[in-house]
C-alpha cells in the first residue's frame, strides 16, 4: 500500500473511534535508541526512514516532524504523498504537541499507542492538552490493524555473557538491585530498558542492530526474577542456568497481566521515562509507585576492575585496526577506487582480525570533503563518494568486542592542508586536550566539563553542534546514558569508573568537518584539603595528524601532552604491527 | 516563653488535632529570600536566627536542620532547650523530609502552615510521604495561636518608582504580561513574588530588609489588575495614579477569597515554586492551572537601555565610594581602632555621599584574617575583629541606588603577602578574567560559564564552595534569579541585558579567604556563520591589588586585560576623586 492509501485506512479507524489526531512514532516499548523494523511505524506510514521523527494524522492534515539532520532525506522520502514536512527546531516552528494544542478544539481526542510512548511523555502531553480540554487516549492501536506485511519481532538466540568478561555475576547484580529497591521502599521493580536487562542478567543476543541485546521485560521482586521473553529465544540449557538464580521465564506479552495482578500495596520501583504509558496503565492501581532511575542503569555505568582491564586491552586491539586502516589510506593511490563505503568495509575487515571482535558498534561514518561537514552523515549508495588526493576525510567508527565497546574518530587531510584547516584542527585538538587533562572535584557533572572543549572555538566565534561526549556501554550500546558531556543540564555526576567519549569538532558547511574522538575513563586524580578530585584515563590509542597541528597556537603543556600521548601510542601498538606499519607509525608519532 | 514552654503548647495542639509531626520553617507567603520578623517562626520557636533552617517537632523529638554555614551559630543558640541540631548536608545525614519518612508510621499525619511552603514543595513531600502512607495537612496554623508578642507585618509607605529610573511604564509592563498570559492560554495570573510585583507595577517600599519592596499579592486578568495590600500602605494620591492603569486595591488577606471565586474554566497562570500551598488550595477547583515562570520574573532580568545607562553611571558612583574606602584603609595606622563593624560604617558613609543612594543592598561583609575564610561570615558584636597591619582583608558590599543595585568584592593584604597568598590571588584573578572575557553562543547557560572561573584552581586540586555569579535586580534585590553562573543545572540562558556578578574565590579554613567580584552585563559580541555570540560588559570600576598578582602565572592576554581594565578604572573615577586619592589610585592602576 502507498502512503496515501494507508492514510485512508487510518482515517476510517479514527472516525469510527472519534479520534481527531493520531500520533505515529517510530518507537519500541523499551525506549530503545535504535528501533527494529517491527516498531518502525512512522517509517511504514510515511516512507521516511531516519532515526528520529514523528507523524501526526488528522482529518485534514498529514504532518511529519523531524530535526535538521533529516530535512533533506525526509523531504525526499515523503515526496508524492500527502505528508508535509515540519522542520522541528527551526525558529518559530511548533513542536508536534504544541501544534496539536493550537489546532485541535476543546473536547477533541488525541490517540497514540500507549506502549510506544513513556509514562512521563504521556503525563506531559496530557497536562499540556488539558489546558484546552483536549482529551488523550493511549489504549488504541490502529497501526497493528492497518500494517500489512509488518516485519515480525526479532527472535534471535539469547546467550550467557560469561563472568570472565562481565566481571560480576548475575546473582550479585540482582542482590545489589534488591538492596536499592529496599532503600527506596520498593518490593517490586519493572525493567524495560534492553541494555539494563542485558547487564543485570548477563545475557546477550542480536535483537537490535549493532546492540547485542534481547527484547524482553523483567520484573524483580524480593524472591524471584521473572524474564518476559519469546520462548524460542531461550534454550533449555540457558533456562536451567537462569533457574539456579531463581530467574523464571514467562511469555513476552504476559507482563501486562502480571502487572495487573501485583499484590495490593506492593511498592513498585520504576523509571517513568523508561516504562511505557501502556505498561504503567496495566499496573494494579492499588500498588504504590516509586519513581526513580533503574538501579541497573546507574550500576552499569561504573565499570568494574575486570572490565577496565579488558578495556585497556581492547584499546590496543582497536588501535591496531585503526592505525592499520590509516596506514592503508595513506598508501593508497586512489586511482584504485576507494569510496566511503569501501573504506568502511576495509576497516571492518581489519577489526574482524582482532580477538573477540563481534560486530561494528554502529554504522561507521566515512565522510570525505563536504560530506564531513555534515556531522550526521552516513554514506548510502546514492551519496557514496570517491576518495581523492585532496580534501579532508573524517572516519568515526567502533567495534563491539566481548571485551568492550569502542568508538573513535580521526580526521585526516588527503592532500595538502590549507591554513584554515590547520587552524581549525588545532583549535579542536586544544579542546580535546583540555578535556583529556581535566581535573575536577567529585560531584562535577558533564555540563561543567563541556565548556572546556569549546572555549578555544568560542573565542573565535565558532562552535560545534553536538555534545562533547557520551557514555559507552560494555559490549552493549555505544551510547550509554545517563551521564553526558554536553551543554544539556543532565544532573548526573561523572563517577569513577564511567566510560565516556571526548569528541569535539568543527564543521564548515559545504567545505569540511573535523572531529577528534577518544574514549576516556573517569579515575581518581588527587585528594586535597578541598576534597576529592577526579580526572580521565585515556582508553584510545591512535595518533593525531602532525601536519594539521599549528604549534604556534599550542601552549607548552599542550605540546608536551601530544608528545607523551604519541609516545604511548607507539609503545602500546607497535608490538602488534607489521614492520612497514610500525615504521610508518613511528614517523607519525615523533615528538612535535 | 522559653523554647521548651513553646514546645509544650505546640504539642498540646498537635495532640488535639492528631498531628504526629509539625514542620516550622522561617518562610513568608512570598518565597522571599530574606524574611521579616513576622514570619520568622522557626527563629521564634528555636532561638536560632540564621537565614536558613527548619524545625520539626514530634511527640518525642525537637529537631533543627540547618546547613554548614550555621552549625556553630545554631548549636550555640539552641543550647539549653530540647532542640537538637541536625547537620544538613553532612554525608549520611537525612534531610528533614527523609527523616520524617523513616521515623513516622503509616497513617501518621504531618502538618505545616500551607501558606509558608510552595505548591511544588507540598507536592514533592506529599508524593514522598505517600509511599509510606504518611498523610500531610497544610491547612493548620498552630504558630499563630502559640506565638505571643508576634511582630506585626511591616506596613511601610508604598511609593511610585519613576519611569525615568525604571525605563518602562507600568502600563507597558502589564500589557507585556497579558501578552505572555495569552500565549500560555491563560486569562488570569497570580503574582506572589515581591520583586516581581515591585517591577511590574513600578512600586517600591521598605517592607523587607535591604530590599525596597512591598508585601502584597497581585491578580492580573485581561481587564484589570488587583493589588492585595494593607490599606495603610497606599495613600490616596498613589491609589489614584494606580487607578489610571486600572489597578484596583483590595486587602492583603482578601486574595484567598478572590481566588475561591474565580470563574469556572478560568485559565490561571502561576509559578508553583512561587505560589504557596495554601494559596493554591484556595483556587476554585474548576479553574485550569497553567504552570510557568512568572512573566515578570523573566522580563525584569533583561535591563532596558535606560537602566543600562543608569547602571554605567552607578558603576562610577559606587566605584568612587569603594576606592575612597580602600584608600582610607590603606592610610590607616590601625592603632586607631578600626574594626570590621567600624569599617563597614565608613564605607556606608562614603556611599551615602553618592547621588540617589538609598541604603545598603545587603549587610556588608568585612572579614579580616581567618574570618575571611568563612565565605558567609558576617561580623557581629561578639565576633567583630580589629584590623591589624597583617593578614588578608575581604570586603563584600553594595548599594541600592535609585539608579541601580551594586555588589562588589575586593580582597587586600593589610601587611606583607606570603607567596601562597599571591599564588591564590592570582589563580582567582585568572578565573575572574576568564569569565570577564568569555565569548559564548546565544543560548548558553550559566552552568556552562562557571567552569571557566574554576579551571585554574581545579588543576591545583583547589575549588571554592559557592557559585561564580548571581543575577542582580535594578533597585531591587541584590540576588535576582533565575539565571545563575554556578554548577547548578539551572536551565536558563544568559540573555542580552542580564546583569550578573562575577565572583570566584578561594578559602583556606583558619587562614584567609579571597574573593574578587565585579558586576557584568550580558551584551552582543559577534555574529558569525556559526551563529550569534554574546559576551560581558564590565559594570564595576575598582582596581585589583598589584602586589597580590604573580605576573609569571599570567598569559600575555591576561596581563593586557588587567592593564586595560586598570586604565579604564582610573579614567572613569579620577574626575570624582580628591587629589590625594587620585594620585593614590594612579599608582594602583599603573601598567603591570
Amino acid at each position: 500500500m502507498k502512503t496515501d492509501e494507508k492514510l485512508v485506512v487510518l482515517r476510517q479507524m479514527m472516525t469510527s473511534q472519534q479520534i481527531a489526531a493520531l500520533i505515529v512514532p517510530s518507537a519500541d516499548p523499551h525506549q530503545s535508541e535504535y528501533v527494529t523494523g517491527h516498531w518502525q511505524a512512522r517509517a511504514w506510514l510515511t516512507g521516511f526512514t531516519g532515526s528520529a521523527g514523528v507523524a501526526v494524522v488528522t482529518r485534514t492534515h498529514a504532518l511529519l516532524w523531524t530535526d535538521f539532520r533529516y530535512w533533506l532525506q525526509a523531504g525526499s522520502q515523503i515526496r508524492g504523498s500527502e505528508f508535509e514536512l515540519v522542520k522541528s527546531g527551526e525558529p518559530g516552528v511548533l513542536e508536534f504537541h504544541d501544534w496539536i494544542l493550537r489546532n485541535l478544539s476543546p473536547k477533541d481526542t488525541v490517540a497514540v499507542d500507549g506502549r510506544v510512548i513513556s509514562r512521563n511523555q504521556e503525563k506531559k502531553y496530557r497536562k499540556l492538552w488539558n489546558t484546552r480540554q483536549i482529551l488523550f487516549r493511549t489504549d488504541l492501536d490502529f497501526v497493528e490493524k492497518a500494517w500489512q506485511d509488518r516485519p515480525p519481532m526479532p527472535v534471535t538466540k539469547t546467550w550467557d555473557f560469561p563472568v570472565r568478561f562481565a566481571g560480576q555475576s548475575r546473582s550479585d547484580k540482582i542482590a545489589k538491585i534488591r538492596e536499592a529497591m529496599a532503600e527506596s521502599g520498593a518490593d517490586h521493580h519493572v525493567m524495560t530498558g534492553l541494555e539494563d536487562i542485558a547487564w543485570a542478567l548477563n545475557l546477550r543476543g542480536s535483537d537490535a542492530p549493532g546492540n547485542p541485546v534481547n527484547i524482553a521485560f523483567v520484573l524483580v521482586d524480593m524472591d524471584q526474577v521473572r524474564l518476559f521473553i519469546h520462548p524460542d529465544k531461550v534454550d533449555q540449557d540457558l533456562a536451567a542456568v537462569l533457574g539456579k538464580d531463581n530467574i523464571q521465564l514467562s511469555g513476552y506479552h504476559d507482563i501486562f497481566d502480571t502487572l495487573k495482578k501485583l499484590p495490593d500495596q506492593a511498592g513498585v520501583l520504576l523509571d517513568p521515562d523508561m516504562v511505557s504509558a501502556g505498561l504503567f496503565a496495566a499496573i494494579n492501581p492499588d500498588c504504590r509507585i516509586i519513581e526513580a532511575m533503574n538501579p541497573a542503569a546507574r550500576f552499569k555505568t561504573r565499570k568494574n576492575n575486570t572490565q577496565i582491564g579488558h578495556l585497556r586491552n581492547t584499546a590496543v586491539k582497536d588501535g591496531v585496526a585503526v592505525v592499520q586502516f590509516l596506514h592503508w589510506l595513506d598508501t593508497q593511490e586512489f586511482e584504485d577506487r576507494v569510496t566511503e563505503i569501501s573504506a568502511a568495509h576495509k576497516l571492518f575487515e581489519l577489526r574482524k582480525n582482532q580477538k573477540d571482535f563481534v560486530e561494528n558498534s554502529f554504522n561507521p561514518i566515512m565522510a570525505c570533503g563536504e560530506h564531513s561537514a555534515m556531522c550526521h552523515y552516513s554514506a548510502a549508495k546514492d551519496t557514496d563518494a570517491r576518495l581523492q588526493n585532496t580534501g579532508m576525510f573524517l572516519t568515526d567508527s567502533g567495534g563491539n568486542y566481548l571485551t568492550g565497546t569502542t568508538d573513535i574518530t580521526r580526521t585526516i587531510c588527503l592532500g595538502s592542508p590549507t591554513p584554515q584547516q590547520i587552524t581549525d584542527y588545532t583549535l579542536v585538538l586544544k579542546g580535546h586536550i583540555a578535556v583529556a587533562t581535566a581535573c575536577f572535584p567529585e560531584g562535577t557533572r558533564g555540563f561543567q566539563i563541556d565548556t572546556l572543549a569549546r572555549q578555544f572555538l568560542w573565542r573565535q566565534g565558532m562552535n560545534f553542534g553536538h555534545g562533547t561526549g557520551h557514555g559507552v556501554g560494555f559490549f552493549l550500546c555505544v551510547h550509554e546514558g545517563p551521564a553526558r558531556i554536553s551543554p544539556h543540564p543532565v544532573d548526573v555526576a561523572l563517577e569513577k569508573g564511567m566510560l565516556m567519549t571526548n569528541e569535539p569538532g568543527l564543521y564548515r558547511e559545504g567545505e569540511y568537518g573535523i572531529r577528534l574522538e577518544n574514549m576516556v575513563l573517569v579515575t581518581d586524580a588527587c585528594q586535597t584539603q578541598f576534597g576529592r578530585f577526579l580526572g580521565f584515563e585515556n582508553l584510545t590509542w591512535c595518533h593525531f595528524e602532525r601536519e594539521l597541528v599549528d604549534i604556534s597556537l599550542l601552549t607548552g603543556a599542550e605540546i608536551a601532552w601530544i608528545n607523551q600521548y604519541h609516545g604511548q601510542v607507539f609503545e602500546s601498538l607497535s608490538p602488534y604491527l607489521e614492520p612497514s606499519v610500525r615504521s610508518w607509525l613511528e614517523s607519525r608519532t615523533r615528538p612535535l
